[in-house]
């Protein structure tokens, strides 16, 4: 985990010097409200505006405290600003950005969370002016709950963050977006649009899909079954719906937006799901024992990389 | 939860009657090593006597100082016992059984806590000699650690178990084993074999059936992909690695011995995982939204019930 830049004054205002003089936030969900406590704890920013389409959400946010400014209209929200971060859905990029692109002071730079990189490249890029730098990012960090009230400063401590620049990025706007990451306590990693995609559609996407799929199995259970299967849900299952506790728009935008990889991935797992299907019928005991094992193995490597 | 019977006198060992003279734990892993310590801890058994197939988990237990003593021999171990405790794999049960049967002191209850109850009642059944009462139960509790180091007095607290007598099963039996569990701390409810076996193929098996597939089907990818898997892990895939690292041998007995629910259980799922490929592939979010908010729904009904 990176450490915070030392300096050689007491007072802890000037422990590090603020990479953005306004930062806005549009979007004040999980991500987008943790990434505004976050700023302000480790004063990656001057200033932190606020920016969300509900009216519930900027009136929470600013009963929070947790922006320096609410800003309900996008335009005006990001006069001035060095650095606009849209944490929206990636299914909503595409209109936010429209919105928001003639309103870009020259120099400023473009960031996002989504977790998908080519729909963000494919929707985005297209709208944003000259002499405004677009550096696509995606903190791969979250919980099962959403909304202003779910963020928290330290969702980003040693979690990586994967930034994804288009060819031909301002390169100093990159070091900047990755500086504001580090600041907020990720470890950052640059990668390509596509590679991303594949890597997030295996890692993530469709481990959900699975959680999704598999309540909505149990959920089609005659009623008796049904309530057995609440009252006796083993930690399998329970593990599983923590998975399937998260936001519904977020993840039908995710995979409406990562559609080829994961529809690949998905094939790939419904082969292997096939095979031990078939094991199974057969009796296959070697076969079985070893796609089990092949589980221990994967997870022990995720143990001595400690991301387990 | 059920309290542990009260005392009208205040020292500790009093506080309740054993419920067996002698308890034989056959298999010291993580559900054998757990029984032994509650019941210790619970005064269920005035006497704990552990035997297993491997010299280096009786030398462990000895070393632990969980049973009051520590047999090699299985004949020898369930002599004069009042209750035999099998906690094997379930595959491992009809060559135990057999080994045990002739040796079972006549009035004895022979249980066991494996997770496929048809399977048990076929492979256990027909060795018990007349006179001994035979009381399937299965406890719903672990974690993916195993041996008999991994146990823990407080494992089956609050959790179920689930007993599954045979038709004509001798009722002072059952209550007996009843009593025990409750005296371990679990909720014990009864239900037929069939009917357990259906249940807990949704709600334990299916789910660990999809978490070693796709460890599987990561672990198929190219080296490059997979090192970046293994490091960008996000919280979906790090779930299904650790429901993944559960015993190999206990899991491919559990699949082979649960063989009709469990496969029908998949092609339900695999139907329904294709319908929601078919939606992401036509780009149908009305569809997707659905069935995301059916995986929180069936979430918030374990929050309701305390299950999550």
């Amino acid at each position: 985990m990176p450490e915070l830049t030392t300096s050689d004054t007491n007072t802890p205002e000037a422990v590090a010097e603020p990479i953005f003089q306004r930062l806005v936030l549009i979007g004040l969900g999980l991500i987008g409200s943790s990434v505004a406590r976050a700023a302000r704890e480790t004063g990656a920013a001057a200033e932190i505006v606020a920016c969300d389409a509900s009216e519930a959400v900027c009136t929470r946010v600013a009963e929070l405290g947790i922006a320096d400014r609410v800003e309900a209209d996008p335009a005006l929200a990001v006069a001035s600003a060095d650095c606009v971060m849209l944490c929206v859905p990636v299914g909503a990029l595409a209109d936010v950005a429209a919105v928001i692109a003639p309103h870009l002071a020259p120099g400023a730079i473009l960031t996002d969370v989504g977790s998908t990189k080519i729909s963000v490249v494919r929707d985005v890029g297209p709208v944003v002016p000259a002499g405004v730098h677009f550096v696509p990012a995606h903190p791969l960090a979250g919980t099962e709950f959403s909304g202003p009230d779910a963020g928290f400063a330290t969702l980003f401590q040693g979690r990586y963050c994967l930034v994804v620049p288009p060819a031909g990025t301002d390169a100093a706007a990159v070091a900047r977006v990755v500086a504001l990451w580090e600041r907020l306590g990720a470890m950052v990693e640059e990668m390509e649009p596509a590679h991303h995609d594949r890597v997030l559609a295996v890692v993530s996407h469709l481990p959900h899909l699975l959680a999704f799929t598999i309540c909505g199995t149990a959920d089609d259970l005659a009623d008796e079954t049904r309530q057995e299967v609440l009252r006796f849900a083993a930690s399998g299952f329970r593990d599983f719906t923590r998975i399937a506790a998260s936001d519904p728009v977020m993840w039908r935008d995710i995979f409406l937006n990562n559609r080829e990889a994961l529809l690949e991935m998905l094939a790939r797992f419904t082969e292997d799901a096939q095979a031990m299907a078939r094991a199974i019928r057969w009796g296959d005991a070697g076969y079985i024992e070893d796609r089990v094992l092949r589980g221990r193995k994967i997870r022990r490597s995720l143990i001595e990389i400690k991301q387990a």
